[in-house]
Order: structure tokens, then C-alpha cells, then sequence
């Protein structure tokens, strides 16, 4: 209920809060992020650890390191990322800042040279941030060597007023009356702004005191290293807001009751309903399916890392795709669920303290930053025609796609179930969803060899390379969905409850698609209709379990702030107390009243022709 | 930008100049309806006029009219409509409030038993009315004669403050930064509150001096009319909005360009790639169609109306049906598409001055009000159920299931395509339609058949029932659409336009539910993939028109109310501008700075272990 300037206001509190109690308390850079996140509010500081520091250790030299490095993790300066324009976004080299190096006065000339070039959206930005890696066109001679990141400082460190050359400010109210208005995202615009040589971050290319331009033998893939480990985190965190926002529901959903009185006995509460389970289960199941892909992403970095330090780059292209489709398969389907999530609290949930409509505010962007959904599955269609195209040719497809591998298998197994049941075994799935992804990728590489450009066939077919991409990233978590439950799960039933969800996730998808599974032949009508009956059967036996598996997710009340899904479900009395806290109920009678009101009720009309 | 209470005080503003201009222009009660709707603004007056003054003149007798009605003409009273309690929604049977009648003193006392029969949402409640028509059940003795409406005075007409008995309030913050907040949506409680007998509507049933409860022989279906009429306003509503949603987009996938540079030149406009006409053309087509179902719906509520006043309650089932199903799939189709065009105007769109979030804001309440919509769509399956029961009875199924009349026909019909073109025929497209949600009902109605206890079978099948009534509404669209452009349409030219869009809407169905048609055997897969081959190639037809066709939508950019969707297309220039504006910017160093930032950067730190 705060205005822009009070929410801001507000959000630098707890930041120096935060801070405060970091240093006190004497957490390391791990417990610190921790306590930054449970704060829960987007601040300048996200940026400042999650992107500023990572950029300066993973772009800069030791130099680089040794003086930018300590005074940014005792925030004497802080720092944003300064990537996005106004004009351009997801296609980074086409980028329009520049930064011409001058040899004269050894400095690069940091410019802004069109509207669309302004700096727009980085978080910290707008008000708060003294420096910022800004990438810029790099400019040596008359030659153009790409997008770099620079060192840039900002404002003064005295008054904090914007340097010479300088334009920054907030670029304005977002979705959400909280979400990420408490972020000052910002504009920026150069105007000739000078920067001494060395503050080029010149880990992988170099320009000399000549003004030469010289590429390092840092291998460059090592950036899709750190591409990995941004993506497998927000994995993680979208089975994090996913999890939160199905707790809500499924509480509230055993709270709220609706029809079905019998006798004058209670209502029917609606979680009994099989609409409203049809709905709430698979995401349910599907919080569950990410929180293990993300465990498993994390598996996938760590061996990544070891590969790249004993420079083997083989599993790297197919690691990039497989955390690319992951990052947007889940995030867009969380995306979607929060909302879902939202309408399966009714009326209620369209109320603030819900918690459902910031935490969809908040989420959104997940969608479109590192990375915008569709362009990543774009990318991991891109992957898959070049995997199918080298079947033939004795290279083996590896990880997530060494399943591809089974090609003649692949097109010609049949599914096996005969009846509901047989649905329940993993194998049966696997196959279905392995037949299913790879004779979309078939289908979609026969008819992209009908076009003579390439290029134009991929364009004209990208909707349905995107549905294939999406087939692909879905077989990838129910396939590791199925591996974790090979392995040893402590706890009396846990492994049983988690094997109803791992059915769950995969028939509810498969019912979705039905198309998909049934146009390729991978199973027939009849068997979709069997997959669809094991399905209501499956959430009858999710439903008695329903309660424990969001309290297992551990959120406590605070976190959840959530008057829907509070523990204890006295939802009706929360509801009434909240409610008193509301500005408007300050006052009996409202401000406005007497100004506007009273006067309407006072009138006396007599020309209305109403 | 505005706190809740200047927020408030701001539409009180609003909605007292828009009743000045009502007076001074002479406005009819039409053009008064239009000149608040113009304000987009949710405020009080729209109950007071909406549902308060409808309430009583079709559940109030003529004395009750001539009492209540001027007054509310003239606002010298302002009123809203209590129905929906915290514990009860859609269920309005399950209403706790009571209305007792004591014969004493020729009384109702009126009382909320419980917490959860407080009053809870209505509109204009929270701060502004002075009455309202309340829910409540009416007793008489000790007999409970389930629900009726009563005229029950707040507020003092003196100083507005609750009068005794009453406890009323704002129930608080809601999704959005504006949207719903500037309504005083609010909760009420009664603590035995004495009304005059003459204030029950006593249209359809009364209550006598003595205590008798007495129904007249007004018909009951007579409610069924007002419903058609309210909801038939929801689905022209729902062809608005998306509307001003699709101009937004389209408009600004036009300016935007990203990736595909060649030799230096622009990259491509992002209208140009499919995944995003794939995304955005479909719904455009939806605009179109949804204008022209319920261009049709506004006749089908007259024809209603003729019938109800010859006595001929013959359509009104099946009219009644049709109108919750609209209303259900418009609104649930246009709350996810407004998001969805938001996500197609990528990171800017976030922006509040996109006009997209605000948009969803304040769109998404029409999922729940006026009827759930997973509650609206299960009664229309109870229809289609009943519809199919009936079919060897003799009696013929009417209006929009007049279809299902040829049951045989549809069972064994072959869908004809053999080429892609052939799925431009409007005879193909609809028998496939008719088909399909033929066989899917009919399908469930054998699923049903297996169940002893029919209640059981309904509860348990509700899902596919809900995916049978969907299939049925989609026909309706599309038919209406068909229908549509078998008639004159001015214009050189528009006709052309508007049937490549009606097989847009269509074939895009066709392909989202894919594994209805093809599992039911409406279509093979082979035809499924022409369908596709088809939507393809009618995106590209569909491209040189689009922004004609959504300026064709006529909105100021002052009505519009977004950046990004500028007529002129000047969007960059105007996301500058507008970034300015924020309070933020008022100042070079926030608010907050020295107190909060300031000592973080000029610490001393030398025990922390970062």
C-alpha cells in the first residue's frame, strides 16, 4: 500500500538491514545470499552480488580482480549490469553503445549514439548503483570487434550525483503494487564519457596501449559454463515458487468448502472436487518433478566444470541446450501455475494477501531474462535438427539426448499397455515420451529438408520446432524424475507418494499432448483413454496425502505471507483481521466524502434525463 | 503510483465529475452507462447502476419501484449488492445471512450468524453506500424459505456513519497497483438489524402481515433472462479487451525488431517471425470472433425476451446454457491472452505504462464473478448431458445443440480433406467441429452410463465433461463466425480479411486440441498436419493486414492508454519520456540515500568474512 517513493525508501532499509546483519553476524558470501533471499523483495544488492561481482570475477583479469574486487564485496562501490538497451534485448550483438578506444589518451570513449541505445532495465541502475559493467560495440581504428564489458562509474562518490557525460534515472512503475517496483531498474546514456584502457574487463580479448586488439587463448566457451550455473539456480528457484504457490492452494482448497451440503451438514470442500484436483495435482506433481530436474541441473554443473577444467568441451553444446529448454520449460510453465494457482483459490485470491498476486508479479520476468523462453527453445530445436542430422554419421548423441541414439527402435515401438494399469510403469512412460520426442524432431527435420535455405525452413517451422523442443525438455524431466526414484528415499511411504506424483506429472502431460503422442503413433486413442482413466484414479490417491506433501515443503507462515495458506487454515478469521488494516479503514468515512459524495446525495436534480 | 487512500480519494473524484457531466449533457441512462465505461475505472457508481438499481427493478414490485427508484435515479441515495459471503460464492443457495420475520413488529431482522456469513466483496460496500440489496435466507416461524433479497439502509444520510447494528468495512488491498483498488470492495455485519416488512422485493415471492410466506406466479424463469442479458454484456466485454490487448501487441510487434541484421541493415520486425504470428495471430482472429458470437448474443436475448413475454420459456434452457458457456470460455480465453500479449511485447511489456498488466488487473474478476467459470461450464455439460439423454426421445434438440439432432450423421461422418486448402472450405471446418463435440459428449455420456449413481459418475467424469462443454462452446464461435460471413459485410475487401481470420480462430483450435479430433476420429493425423500446413500459410496472409485490422478496432491512444501501442509507433521516444515522469525521478538522490546507502559505502569493514 506504499507509494513508489515510500516502497523504495523501504527496500534501501532493509538492504542496509541485511548488510548489517551479514556483517555481524559474519556470514560467508553463501549465508549471505541466503539472508538476502529471504528478504524476499528484489533489491540493488541482487544485482550487485548476483551479477556485477560474477561479471568482474569471470570477465576480468587477476589485476582486474585485485583492485575492483575487494572494495566491491565491502560495498564501497556498488554495482549493476548494465547489458540491456532500450532497442535490444534478447540479441546482444546487436547492442548500439560504444566504447572507441582512443589512443591518444589511452581511455575508451564510452557513447551513446541513438535513442534506442540507452541502457534499460538493469536492476540497481535507475537510483542507487556507483558503477556498472556496461557492454559496449568495441571500437578500435575504424574497426568494430564485437560487445565487451567495460568498468564504468557512475555517480560521484562524494554526493552521488551522476558523473559528467552522465544520464540515469528510474525507467518507471512495473507489473505488481510491490514486485519489482521496489528495484530501481534504470536507464543510462553516455555522452563521450572517457574510461581509462585498463577498465576493459580483458580476460578473454585485450586491446593494447597501441590500440591493437588481441583475443586471449581463454577458451570462450567457458562462458556457457556460467550460463549453466545462472540457469540451473532459477531451475531451482522456479520449483521454490512453484512450491509456494501450490501450498497456498492446496491448503486453501481443503479450507474452502462449496456445494454439496448434505442434510445440513458442511459443504463439500472443493480440494474433494475432481476439477479442482484435475487442476491443483499436476501442479503439485510438477513442483515436485522441477525440484528434482534442478537437483540433477546441479549434478550437471559440477560435471561440466570438472570437463572444462580438464578442457573437455564434448558435453558442453548438449549441457547448454538441455539447461536452456529446462530454464524455459519451467519457467514458463510456473509462470503459468502461479496464475492457475491463483484461480483455484476463487474469489479469495485475487485479495493482496493471498500472496498469489505479487508472487505471479514478482515471477513474470524469470520468463524473459537470462534468456527469453522462446528464443532459448529456439536454441534447443536448433540443437536437436543438428543431433538428428548426425545420426547417420557414427557420432553418438550424448546426455539427455543419447536416447536419440535408439533411432530405428525409436521409430518403431509400439506402447504396450493394455490396460489403466500398466500406465503406472516407468518403462511404459519412458518409452512413450522417448517414441513421442523423438518422431517430433523426425517430423520436423523431414520437412525442414523440403526447404533449399535451411534458414527459411527453420523460420517458417519454428512454431512447430518449438512444440518439438518442449517434447524433448518434458522426456528430460520425467526421465529424471524416474531415475531419482531408482535410488534410496528415506522416510516410511515417501518413495510411494513420490511415485503416485512421478505418474501423475507424466500421464497429465501426456493427456495435454495428446495430440502429439497420438498423430506420431506412439500410442493409440484407446490407450490415451487409459492413460486418462489411471489419471483420476492417481488423484484419488494423491488427495489423502494432498496437505502433507505442501507442508513438506517447509515454508513457515511469515515466508509464505499468505492468508490463504496459513498452517493452522483459519483462513475466514485472518481474512477479517487482515482486512481491518486496509488505509480506507482508517477513517469511517472516507477521505473524498464530503468534497465529492456528500454533494451527489445533497442535490437537487431536476433536469436529469434519467 | 498512487496510495490506496489517494487512490480512492481519486475516483471519487472521477465518478462525482462523470455524474456532473451526466446531468449537465442530459445523458440517457445508455449514454450514461457509456460515459462511465469510458472513465475505465472500477468505482462504486458501477454497482449502484450495474446490479443495485437492476436488482430492484426485477425483484421489486411496483410499489417498490416507485418508492426506490427515483431516489436511486437521482443518487440521492447510492446503493450496492450484498450477495456473496467469506464462506460463500458461487454456491448462493448456502448463504448464511438471515432475514427473520418478526410479526410483532412486521419486521425482518436481518443477522450474520457466523464469521462466515459476513458480507464479503460487494462493491461500493466497503466505504461509499448507503444501502444495499441484501441476500439472506428468509424465515418465517421456524421455517428457512431459502434465499431473498432485501433494501436495507447502512449508512446515515446525515453523516454517512454505519447505522447501529452494522459493522461495515473495505476488505483491503487486491491484485495491481490500480485495477480493482479503487473500488471499495467491501464486508458487512449484521447484528440483528430491523427492517420494515415492505423492504423484502417482494416481486416472486412475499411475506404477509400475518407471517405467510407466499409465492406469486411471476415464473422463475424470468431470472434466466437478466442472467442471459448480464452475461451476453461479459462476452461483447470480452471481444474489448482482447481487443485492446491484440492492438498493443500487434502495434508493437511492428515497431520492435531484434536479431536477423543482414550487412548491417534493421534486424527483422518481430511480427515477421512465425512463433510470434503463431502466438498472435490466433488471437487476434479470437477478437474478431468473440465480437461477432456476441454480436449475436445481444439478438439472442431479444429473441429470449419476445418468447418470455408470450409466455414461450421453450429456448430458455438451452439459451441459458449457451450464455454461461460464452461467458465462461470468452472471458477465461481473454484474461490468458491479455498475458500472453503482454508476453509477446517481451521485457517491455513488464512496464505498467505498456498498459498490459493493469489490463490483466482488472480483467481477470471476470473469470469469478457473475458465475465461475468452472462452475458455468459443468452446467453446461449438465445440458449437453441431458441434450444427449433426450435424443432418442423424440424431442429435438434447439438453438445452438440443434446439431446434436443429427446424431447419426455426425457418428459416422469422415472428415473430406485431402489438401491443405481443403480446410479453407467453412463446411469442412464446421463438420469437423460438430463432430468432435458431438463424439466427446457422447463419449462422456457412455463413460457416464457405467455408474450406478449418476451424481457419482458426473463428480467423477467432471473433468472430461468440462473438455466436452469447451469443444461444445468452441463450435458456437465458430459457427456464429461462419454464420457471420455468409452475410453482406461492407467494405472492399473486409470480407476476404475477415474469413482468413475465421480459419485462423479455427484451425488453430484445431491444432491446440488436436487430440480431440484425432482421438475421436473427426480427423487422421494426416489431415491434422494439413491443418497445420494451412495455419502456416494463412499466418502469412494474415501479416500484411494486421495492423489494419486491429486499428480497425478504433481506440484513441488516450483509451488505449499504452506506450507501446502508440498509434504512430513512436514508442521508444514515448518509454523515455514516460520513465521520466516516475517519482523516483523527481529527485537525483533518493529519498533514503543518505540515511541507508550512504553508511554502507563509507563503512569501514574489518571483520567480515566475505
Amino acid at each position: 500500500m506504499l507509494s513508489r517513493k515510500d516502497l523504495f525508501k523501504d527496500t534501501l532499509r532493509k538492504a542496509a538491514h541485511a548488510w548489517k546483519r551479514i556483517i555481524e553476524l559474519r556470514l560467508s558470501e553463501e549465508e549471505a545470499h541466503m539472508l538476502r533471499s529471504y528478504v524476499d523483495q528484489p533489491a540493488f544488492t541482487d544485482l550487485h552480488w548476483g551479477m556485477f561481482i560474477p561479471a568482474i570475477k569471470g570477465q576480468g583479469t587477476e589485476e582486474q580482480h585485485e583492485k575492483w574486487l575487494p572494495m566491491a564485496y565491502k560495498m564501497q562501490i556498488i554495482g549493476c549490469y548494465a547489458q540491456t538497451e532500450l532497442g535490444h534485448g534478447s540479441n546482444v550483438q546487436g547492442l548500439e553503445t560504444t566504447a572507441t578506444f582512443d589512443p591518444q589518451t589511452d581511455e575508451f570513449v564510452i557513447h551513446s549514439p541513438t535513442l534506442t541505445s540507452s541502457k534499460w532495465w538493469p536492476g540497481g541502475l535507475g537510483k542507487v548503483s556507483t558503477h556498472a559493467v556496461v557492454y559496449a560495440r568495441l571500437i578500435t581504428g575504424a574497426q568494430d570487434h564485437g560487445v565487451h564489458g567495460f568498468i564504468v562509474q557512475l555517480r560521484s562518490l562524494d554526493d552521488h550525483s551522476p558523473l559528467p557525460g552522465i544520464t540515469v534515472g528510474d525507467i518507471g512503475m512495473k507489473f505488481g503494487s510491490g514486485a519489482y517496483n521496489s528495484m530501481d531498474n534504470g536507464l543510462l546514456r553516455f555522452d563521450h564519457v572517457r574510461i581509462p584502457r585498463n577498465q576493459m574487463l580483458m580476460r578473454v580479448s585485450q586491446v593494447t596501449r597501441e590500440g591493437k586488439f588481441v583475443q586471449s587463448d581463454v577458451p570462450r566457451q567457458l562462458v556457457y559454463g556460467t550460463m549453466v550455473y545462472v540457469r540451473q539456480t532459477i531451475v531451482s528457484d522456479a520449483s521454490c515458487a512453484l512450491a509456494r504457490a501450490v501450498c497456498i492452494a492446496t491448503r486453501y482448497s481443503a479450507v474452502r468448502r462449496q456445494f454439496g451440503s448434505q442434510n445440513g451438514g458442511p459443504e463439500t470442500q472443493v480440494i474433494d472436487y475432481k476439477t479442482q484436483q484435475s487442476r491443483l495435482f499436476p501442479l503439485l506433481a510438477s513442483a515436485y518433478a522441477f525440484r528434482f530436474v534442478g537437483e540433477w541441473l546441479k549434478w550437471l554443473y559440477a560435471d561440466v566444470t570438472q570437463r572444462l577444467q580438464a578442457n573437455d568441451f564434448s558435453t558442453l553444446p548438449e549441457a547448454h541446450a538441455c539447461t536452456a529448454g529446462l530454464k524455459s520449460m519451467t519457467t514458463s510453465v510456473t509462470a503459468d501455475a502461479i496464475e492457475e494457482c491463483r484461480k483455484l483459490c476463487g474469489g479469495h485470491g485475487y485479495l493482496s494477501n493471498s500472496g498469489l498476486p505479487e508472487l505471479f508479479a514478482v515471477y513474470i520476468p524469470t520468463c524473459t531474462y537470462e534468456g527469453d523462453n522462446v528464443v532459448l527453445l529456439l536454441q534447443v530445436a536448433r540443437f536437436l535438427m543438428k543431433t538428428v542430422s548426425q545420426l547417420g554419421s557414427g557420432k553418438k548423441p550424448v546426455g539427455t539426448t543419447a536416447y536419440m541414439g535408439r533411432a530405428e527402435h525409436l521409430m518403431q515401438c509400439r506402447c504396450e499397455v493394455e490396460r489403466a494399469e500398466d500406465w503406472l510403469k516407468p518403462s511404459v512412460i519412458l518409452a512413450a515420451f522417448e517414441a513421442r520426442a523423438f518422431r517430433m524432431s523426425i517430423g520436423c527435420a523431414k520437412n525442414l529438408s523440403k526447404f533449399s535455405n535451411p534458414e527459411d525452413g527453420f523460420s517458417e517451422l519454428s512454431p512447430d520446432l518449438l512444440e518439438a523442443a518442449i517434447a524433448h525438455c518434458q522426456l528430460i524431466v520425467v526421465s529424471k524424475y524416474i531415475e531419482k526414484l531408482q535410488q534410496d528415499i528415506p522416510g516410511k511411504g515417501v518413495k510411494r507418494q513420490l511415485e503416485i506424483l512421478c505418474n501423475v506429472y507424466a500421464l497429465h502431460l501426456l493427456h495435454k499432448h495428446l495430440g502429439d503422442f497420438v498423430t506420431t503413433s506412439c500410442i493409440t486413442p484407446k490407450q490415451g483413454a487409459l492413460a486418462n482413466e489411471q489419471l483420476r484414479l492417481l488423484y484419488s490417491q494423491v488427495r489423502p496425502n494432498a496437505i502433507t506433501l505442501v507442508d513438506a515443503f517447509n515454508y513457515t507462515d511469515h515466508y509464505l505471507g499468505s492468508v490463504l495458506g496459513c498452517y493452522n487454515g483459519n483462513v475466514y478469521q485472518r481474512l477479517y483481521e487482515e482486512a481491518w488494516k486496509d488505509p480506507l479503514n482508517d477513517t469511517v468515512v472516507p477521505d473524498g466524502y464530503l468534497e465529492y459524495v456528500w454533494p451527489i446525495l445533497k442535490q437537487h436534480i431536476r433536469t436529469a434525463r434519467l
